[in-house]
């Protein structure tokens, strides 16, 4: 990459926007048709393990299979590692043993356990079998914390510093570690006591500026937050993001230090947990990846419309209590969806703002009540102004101000129940344990279809009949 | 918090999950209550600056108010930079103007940016006359570059060293370089040539564990990227993201080094593109903050409803085109909204996807085309699914084989044409230049609920009358 960087500047102003141009995948694609490994591999070179990974993901499974038995023994095991894992078991079942093996072998343990835990046991062996005896065992540890702990997320090597000891120490030691011994990528000492419980941080750059005989204990961070290895990965990168932390130790139940989790995994974490909520908002198993088959694509979206069916039969049943009402006014039929899209968008904003301040943790037991009022008044307020509108929309096409009336006066109390049971239910959800972001969507729509329907065909057949 | 964490551990237990507990909020508050200053300090001590603006985000503006004038002095510039835009200008209204010099005086030249950008005219010469003349004319610089440009988001202070150079030159270096021009926070040298352009990173690790005699040029590492001072910041947070960057050199149009972005920043913007991609898919402003008025939000909220009704009147229209069929068969009345529904949900699942995939750079010109085909295809399977158990709803509900049939061919024919809308319009919006999460939701639900009462409607006036 920074060779790349350096001898062809054009490359990288072309790739601007971080994507393979689409000439550089049909030049790649053009070389594995001719079967030209040299050439093959001359394209790939320059390319970032994350960028390969994305190229894998972008072609179809068949060039993906050619590319790859064509590639061969150069097959990095970082790519590995940035693979979706919805394509990874196919990847590794293309590789050689061999080359499997090599690939595995150069990763740090807490990618191999990132590789492992969404692999067949068949797989898993495999992989176990091409590591050597103490990376084997370092993997297994790992594999034995729950799953999305910080025990997965942790890297085992870290650096640490007895607490009476003085810059020098520290330095000298450092210089005597073998390279193997140490993280690819450390940033921070981690002073210990003589439990090995992990006191505070002292940063390369002070340590790097201080005189030799400086205690270590003076250069301690401000900010320092230890991670048991059980704790949540989404809840480690919200600690990250919030203290503006680089890394962190992470200590065992007795409090002893064992491994370090650094911010780019954290940002992964982070990353990964947005994208689970935007799809699951969606109703979309969050596990999909843009690489999935059509069946595996067509039995992760079912769910949620099978889901939505129910709830809508369920409206329907409410409309069909209106039968006369309809059959004698027929505008009542061409009105009702207006009010219950307009409840359901306003029901999905006050959602929205609910899910994402609650993963945020800004909606807290401090302002709970204060959030719900705003969000009714606000309904109340939007239902006004729109009721207005609608009410002259309706006397105006349909020259009745009773049926003006009555959609006016459904619109009102259909967005206010909108705003609350789009910031209720939420919160509900998350008081007992559910996923907000996941089952929200499905009762609020429902509610407010329902209400919808049963105000506006209600106060018709009173009003109108 | 350091401190706090050894002597307190049972907070730390306490508050788990990186939230105030309401107890300490209960607690804060009661000392603004009887005006208890000391407590009051006692009580905020052991907080982080993140933690106080969250605080103060969730508390209402009275006790906001109250809070800020008896904190008073005790106020850091921390704060300041961590709190939310929605309420910032309020806080520093609150806060005196000695006060404000010296929050401000304590922050890095890219955090009194951050404060600025959002101000008023009136409140940033306030700030901007608080700084000293050295950094008024970093911040001024600062602001010169586009908003949410990669030179909003650098820090001046960068720490760089000439390709020539030995690790003892670079050590000698950082020792005699005084503490003010040193950034905060650094884990990089970055090597220079003569005119100043980047050419590679070296991290403290490697410098501090090699011989004083060795180059420089052996220890780069693989990974770099430099950003141009113009792009997006969206752009930086993908790419620190994708490569796993930790700090990157920023250059100015002849390619000179002006300063360095590190991953801590670059996460905070992941974190905002995130929220606000989900806020915008819901058709809330971006910009919307739980501590937003009843009057802000309304107004926020009120845009995308008042487009959702225009689109919910359009549909309407079309139903109004059946009002013969609609009035001979009042079931049609009772089912319509079924099928709008179904393909409703369809094409919002096939939109997140395609927005997020457009986000993360996956969904690109190798696979647009596989992609959309995809989608169409589970549309279609999904809609004969619930195309049959639509049909045999309707039959046994309304006892009419021909509306089974009618509701099911509707079903179908939603569906198929949610997979094509859900992905093909953010794709469209994507390339000519509009941001798809903002405005996709709206086209693909008008879509649908058009093509669904069209297609009931219209099959139905066929077959049934």
């Amino acid at each position: 990459m920074a060779e790349d960087v350096m001898t062809q500047p054009e490359t990288e102003a072309e790739r601007e926007d971080y994507t393979l141009s689409q000439r550089d995948v049909s030049a790649i694609l053009y070389a594995v048709e001719i079967d030209d490994r040299a050439k093959l591999i001359e394209l790939m070179e320059p390319l970032h393990a994350a960028d390969i990974a994305d190229l894998l993901e972008q072609i179809n499974a068949f060039d993906r299979a050619r590319l790859i038995r064509l590639y061969d023994r150069e097959f990095d095991g970082d790519i590995l590692s940035e693979l979706d894992e919805s394509i990874r078991d196919e990847v590794i079942a293309l590789l050689s043993p061999a080359v499997l093996q090599e690939a595995v072998r150069e990763l740090d343990s807490d990618d191999v356990v990132d590789i492992l835990e969404d692999l067949q046991d068949a797989q898993q062996e495999t992989i176990l079998d091409a590591l050597e005896d103490t990376d084997r065992l370092a993997v297994e540890q790992a594999l034995s914390y729950p799953e999305y702990s910080a025990g997965r997320l942790m890297q085992r090597e870290v650096v640490m510093a007895p607490e009476h000891w003085t810059v020098g120490e520290a330095i000298d030691h450092l210089r005597a570690t073998p390279e193997n011994d140490l993280p690819d990528q450390f940033y921070h000492i981690i002073m210990v006591d003589p439990r090995l419980h992990p006191v505070g941080n002292v940063t390369l750059g002070k340590l790097m500026r201080s005189k030799r005989e400086t205690p270590l204990k003076a250069l301690l961070e401000d900010t320092f937050e230890v991670f048991p290895v059980t704790r949540d990965e989404g809840d480690v990168a919200y600690a990250f993001n919030q203290y503006h932390l680089i890394s962190a130790p992470v200590v065992d139940e007795e409090g002893r230090l064992i491994g370090v989790i650094t911010i780019d995994d954290a940002m992964a974490v982070l990353d990964e947990e947005h994208d689970e909520d935007i799809l699951r908002l969606a109703g979309v198993d969050s596990e999909s990846a843009l690489s999935d088959s059509i069946r595996a694509t067509t039995r992760r979206r079912l769910p949620w419309l099978a889901v939505n069916l129910v709830t809508a039969i369920a409206a329907s049943l409410v409309i069909a209590q209106f039968e006369v009402a309809l059959s004698q006014i027929v505008a009542l039929a061409v009105l009702m969806p207006i009010v219950a899209s307009m409840g359901g968008n306003a029901g999905t904003q006050s959602l929205t703002v609910a899910v994402r301040s609650l993963a945020t943790k800004d909606l807290t037991g401090s302002n709970v009540w204060r959030v719900i009022r705003r969000e009714v008044l606000v309904g109340l307020i939007n239902g006004v102004i729109f009721a207005v509108v609608m009410g002259i929309v309706g006397l105006v096409w349909f020259g009745s101000p009773a049926l003006g009336y009555v959609i006016a006066s459904a619109m009102v109390v259909n967005m206010v129940v909108a705003g609350l049971a789009g910031t209720g239910i939420p919160i509900v959800l998350e008081r007992i344990g559910i996923d907000p972001a996941l089952a929200s969507g499905a009762f609020v729509t429902t509610v407010t279809d329902i209400v919808g329907f049963f105000a506006f065909l209600g106060l018709a057949a009173l009003v109108l009949l």
